[in-house]
């Protein structure tokens, strides 16, 4: 047995305590490891100076310096986060449905943990605590892989939170990490599907690529968005431009963040040059289609592969269509299935926008920002799914559970 | 691109316009489908004798030709198949959930269609229609993959529904059969993910296991079912062995069939000569532990490999435990998530076994044969699912559904 394949093994001796465990005791628990933290804030703060240290040795970029970077107040917000996830409601145990057959057949639905989930994280050490934590309360066990950037930061992390749980009569094995920072030791971890029920990368949309081409466990493909804002004729213009400006401008690098605009060619000539203002203040560089550049001659041209592009960056493309059918085509045939909005006053287009754009989250009116679990009301969440199957958009805690049926007979057999 | 793109690209295609259907528009196709089975069963069943005569060149099982075969009976069972999921709730555009955030965006969650499905199946020619219908009705376009013995059948039947689908004025598309048997174009729709958002195995574990280790689409995995049942010491022994005959022989070669029995201690001597007898009738050879030999001394020594064996076959293994708990970890251990039974008069054992035993289906005193999308009430089902993602057990119209957000806004920007 290899040492994953030994971790692998304790996480589901794991995942089958926690399934016991009462909302109150997963409570406890997490409070006395967010206490662990903080206790423990300066072992961690030594840590990750060793990996600041090696970050700037390298080179790194001063912007992923300062998100590895650790100090009092971000271990503050760390053990904050996961006071926050003991107040949100408990998921596990919930009857979705009950039915009873004409045999007398009596059918609970019953909402449960997981199991074992993995992550697969790039960047923040913050992650280790946050994916801890929603993971937890939902009952799951959690084995975790970080950068290798953040490798002590993460141990020191993961430490204090085994030890948090430890003092709560715990196994601490609930929380893994895998310390091994080598490429291979993540291949063989998408390889445990024997002991690791779902498989989260959390990261680039290369890391996201990777894990879905390598895993044999089953995977929850997250973040990439190639989000659109689509002005359609009748939109109020002023209104278009604010959003836009918001979901290109308000926070750069996310994934919910615009990519492109498509605008409506009876109103391109007006808006065009509004969004160009909107979006000045930024110094956004906009990429448009012949008819953006026949507006707006001093853009460049977008090719073929810009309107597939997730930029994260201050670049926005730019496409003109004739009507809603064609600029819908488009975003189904460029987008990644993440945010999507329509500006319109028009109701059957909003309709057929909502019903056609095929995207986790679309909008009438609003900005492609709201894509998010607290936005959503949902206290937290893990990642932004971007794929059809179990769970779309913002993941909560109760994406993060299954369910079984629970069948209670008296002697029912089947003629 | 491909010969296999291009059919994706047709999916993606179809299922654009399937999402626009109405469910009275889904219905009159899926009778125009089934009619022109009817119409075709002569062509059907000529093409059905190519695949039977290649069989019996192969010197196929008599079983399986009896599989392979059709006739006109079971053309019209295949026709009635798809007449009653006409008669099925259409899940799509179902409002799920709806919710007003403080900020007046309006949330709506709605069921839609998972888009193109991919079903690589073995044997039985009817899974051509019941799938394409099942997935039909749910709105979705299917890429089909059929086994070799049973092409010609195959092609006949999909030509007929394709046909169908042309009458109604419906793209054929929505139905796609994949014609060539070759291994590498298997391989190769494995990793269609560019267009196939799901992709179902229907079949032996050998099928499945090759399908979760080679596709890059995300998998449901169905079927294998290494199904225990447990006589716990308060049981009633008469019932145990009525429900231990019906899962271990009504049916042979089913997923829900019971393949392994888990006896309390305190009852063994007792229940396991009842045991024996009830399943002498049908012959069933019993491969038990130490314990089982000293009470039952005929039968032969079970393997570590027969407690993890789905036998499908007139074998059974049986194990002696201490009490429920070891019961519980004995069949956490071994099984396949499938379905599982407890048979006992003690409600707090049956309350431990449904929350701790690891299955899609949990039962107290009734046979795991249970386990079927019509003894659920869901009308039909496209398999068993084992895994935790997405949905667990019986599948049917449902869970071949996903889910997108729709909101509305009023011009609302994030701050």
């Amino acid at each position: 047995m290899t040492n994953l394949e030994k971790m692998g093994q304790n996480a589901v001796n794991a995942k089958y305590r926690l399934q016991l465990l009462t909302t109150e005791e997963k409570n406890k628990a997490l409070e006395l490891a967010a206490n662990k933290l903080l206790e423990k804030k300066a072992d961690i703060i030594r840590e990750n100076e060793l990996d600041i240290q090696a970050g700037k040795e390298k080179g790194m970029h001063p912007g992923l310096l300062d998100r590895l970077k650790l100090n009092e107040d971000r271990i503050l917000a760390m053990a904050e986060g996961i006071l926050q996830i003991v107040k949100l409601p408990d998921p596990v145990g919930e009857v979705m449905e009950r039915f009873q057959r004409p045999n007398g057949l009596d059918i609970e639905k019953r909402r449960v943990p997981l199991g074992v989930i993995g992550i697969i994280y790039e960047s923040r050490p913050n992650v280790t605590a946050d994916a801890f934590g929603l993971c937890f309360k939902a009952g799951n066990a959690v084995i975790l892989k970080g950068g290798s950037d953040a490798i002590h930061s993460n141990i020191a992390i993961a430490n204090a939170l085994r030890e948090g749980l430890q003092e709560a009569g715990i196994t601490a094995d609930a929380l893994q990490l895998i310390e091994d920072t080598d490429r291979e030791v993540t291949k063989a971890f998408m390889g445990l599907k024997e002991y690791v029920d779902v498989l989260i990368p959390r990261g680039s949309a290369g890391l996201i690529r990777t894990v879905t081409e390598n895993s044999t466990i089953p995977v929850i493909e997250t973040g990439t968005g190639n989000c659109h804002i689509y002005v359609d004729e009748s939109a109020d213009l002023a209104m278009a431009a604010a959003i836009l400006k918001n979901a290109k401008t308000q926070r750069i690098g996310v994934c919910n963040a615009c990519e492109s605009l498509v605008v409506h060619k009876n109103v391109a000539e007006r808006f065009l040059p509004m969004a160009k203002e909107a979006l000045t203040e930024s110094r956004v560089e906009i990429r448009g289609d012949e008819e953006t550049l026949s507006i707006l001659p001093d853009c460049s041209k977008a090719t073929e592969e810009d309107f597939g592009t997730e930029y994260l960056d201050y670049i926005l493309s730019c496409k003109i269509v004739d009507n809603v059918e064609e600029a819908i085509a488009h975003i189904n045939k460029y987008n990644t299935k993440h945010s999507e909005a329509i500006i319109t006053e028009n109701k059957e287009n909003a309709e057929k926008f909502l019903q056609t754009v095929d995207a986790a989250c679309v909008y009438v009116n609003a900005s492609t920002r709201y894509t998010d679990g607290f936005e959503f009301g949902f206290g937290a969440e893990i990642g932004i799914s971007t794929q059809m199957l179990h769970a779309r958009g913002p993941m909560g805690l109760k994406e993060l559970t299954s369910y079984k049926y629970a069948i209670r007979g008296t002697g029912q057999v089947r003629p």
